[in-house]
């Protein structure tokens, strides 16, 4: 069963790698600036408001990871062989991106 | 671009349809217990908790027609040509099932 | 530890009852909805967009019960003692709704 | 109105606030594990599963800062006068949540 084997990903270009850097630079900084409202006793409401924002973030960057692996991986497999394992790995991880 | 045509769908095996339909008719009678459970005032968070666990079965369902949707349209559209705009397609889909 | 006992619960206003009933309906239409779409073999990222809005509708339903649930039992429970333990009980049904 | 009024919040007590920044500085190292694996071309469906569990944790953060908020500021709106647009704004914030 290759499909699944973990083959070194480049993340098809480099391009694609310091975009995908820079949106975690930002979330990085999101979780510091609600740190910075917990010490400064900001309104909870308000918190509550940029961890919906950070978690979002998180989540485009997923999706956005998501699509590469689809567009790579996954047509990797299907044009060599059998995907089907290629493709369950994937459901599984969207299975807990939907449910997280 | 021939990559998003919507094909006739024949969800990949008759066996596939029966299942799908049996799992939606187990979500429509747990809605129909919900309109029971609020008709006959049940405590709200035992009907938060239903709710919850229809949601779950929904979402349940969508995992089951996505993987069959990438084994079979995204991985053909792999094979025949670019499967550029079914993953696009297909990661936009995922996008509003994370963010329901 | 009387803040969790099931009182009997009217949903404050047979007003809210009625509007809460007929949105349960509008949800098992659109599950039966779904059935058709699969018995007519839609193409599966119709399917998906539909079960995404099915699953946000039921989403709104119980955030429109847990502000029902807050206003009535929560505030109750606050005037007559201590609501720790409802609020708990709270939290935990919005645990399952965020992770649902 | 006065129940949307945003009075200083202390978080109850300092100890609360001592927990959810240590909760929030493991968030921003998961953040930072993420940048690392990115860097060092750690395959994609590895870099998803810590995506979903830097997602979760922010969402225990929001669970653990919405449970306090209830048990303070709802529950003190309760007591002083009429609590619904306190408990209108926590369900936004719910929802904003429950979408996210």
């Amino acid at each position: 069963m290759e499909s699944t084997e973990k083959t070194p990903v480049s993340y098809a270009h480099d391009d694609d790698k310091q975009a995908l850097l820079a949106r975690l630079k930002r979330v990085e900084g999101q979780v510091r600036g609600l740190q910075r409202m917990v010490e400064q006793d900001t309104y909870c409401v308000d918190v509550l408001t940029q961890i919906s924002a950070a978690t979002r973030a998180l989540q485009a960057v997923a999706l956005g990871l998501l699509e590469g692996h689809l567009n790579h991986c996954v047509v990797d497999a299907a044009r060599q062989g059998d995907p089907t394992a290629k493709v369950k790995e994937a459901t599984e991880a969207i299975a807990r991106l939907v449910r997280s």
